[in-house]
């Protein structure tokens, strides 16, 4: 499985993916899931993929040779010339109308399953943040100011912390700690969900990202923060009061 | 849908269920899920559902059938009168396989899930407590040292607190504030589990329940409870260090 969290907040949008993908318990492997696309100083966006791999992984190479043909002919349209995010969103919907469309029917005949989604996070100059979460069927929503994340895969376990924290004025910070807090429950209670992480922090009206990183297992400040989640849940649950008189 | 939680330590059972019961998303019922069964000092057991409503009333309706046919005709098994809380299990393993083969392939063709579970929880003197989990096909599984509490229905919210906090060695008043915890972190995230719940604790070699009661929406308590935890939540997750420098 998968677990993918990206949060808009006011001042910008923070996005966190797993790593491993599994076929079955015993075929595990390593996957990265966060893709990250910008001009600088223009326009800066994040996907983050799950579900069928072949699927997501097509989606890519299509998005990704739009790109490159529109480097020779800037009349085609690619993610990273059009007009708004909107239509980044639109782009990543018709990439995956058309995987579905090619492949759903034999991936299934042979007893699978082709669902995807695909988080879409960014901003262009001259427009706003924006955050949308692409269907199988190539439709999408978007986030807003009454829902200010979105996730996908397993994203029950990690669900909690984010319905309590998040909300559209929580700072960059607290929504950065607020994801990887989600991510920590969710590699303590399923397998399926594995590190390194993928981070990526866009900050508002800078069109770049602020933050873009690999955090590895062996990564002091992630481990401290999971550290310090633990013993504050212990400290926090022995503090309540018994209930068993 | 429903969220039942049992939880096996050294000094007894504690088992808390939800009452929501829906049939799609406008279609929400209140039916309790938690049912008692004892002879005051020589065997206590709960048993809590989940799953088809209709399979595992029909098991209650056969166990009680039971209970009723062996007070005139003691030579009648049943769950009261039965050897050990191994063979508990096996009786409602035995009427749930019965439920199957009378109904599953009518419900299954009519495009419903016949699939329900069973956590059987309880102690008979001279026996030690038993917690088991029973599946659709009758066959069960028991908690061990290893696992000590079993989950049936969406137990994906509530998991990470008890993997936190649940060992054999926890204290059952522990215990107890574990399962209200997990409760309350399923109660905010998912709209099909909803209040009353229904909690039972039975104490260690002590063949009777020392809690059977109903937590309605406005207990005392278990707002103070689910308060206090959102306040050292909050508490634990600013106290966290910055990761975002």
């Amino acid at each position: 499985m998968t677990y993918c969290v990206a949060v808009r907040v006011d001042q910008g949008l923070v996005m966190l993916s797993d790593t491993r993908t599994n076929a079955g318990m015993d075929n595990i492997a390593r996957f990265r899931k966060s893709f990250t696309y910008s001009v600088a100083g223009e326009r800066a966006i994040t996907l983050m993929c799950s579900g069928n791999l072949s699927i997501t992984q097509g989606v890519k190479a299509m998005l990704g040779r739009a790109i490159k043909d529109s480097q020779l002919d800037p009349d085609i349209e690619s993610i990273l010339n059009c007009a708004t995010m909107h239509r980044v969103a639109q782009l990543v919907g018709d990439a995956m109308c058309e995987m579905q469309h090619h492949y759903r029917s034999t991936i299934e005949m042979q007893g699978s399953g082709a669902d995807a989604s695909i988080l879409v996070a960014g901003q262009r100059r001259g427009g706003k943040q924006r955050l949308y979460l692409v269907y199988s069927a190539g439709n999408f929503i978007e986030a807003t100011e009454d829902t200010p994340f979105f996730q996908i895969g397993e994203h029950k376990y990690g669900k909690p912390i984010l319905d309590r924290i998040v909300r559209r004025e929580t700072t960059l910070e607290d929504a950065t700690k607020a994801v990887l807090v989600s991510m920590d429950s969710t590699l303590r209670s399923n397998l399926s969900v594995g590190m390194p992480l993928d981070l990526t922090v866009i900050e508002r009206d800078q069109f770049d990202f602020r933050v873009r990183t690999r955090i590895e297992a062996d990564n002091e400040e992630f481990q401290l923060l999971s550290l310090g989640w633990s013993a504050a849940l212990r400290k926090g649950f022995e503090d309540l009061p018994n209930v068993l008189g």
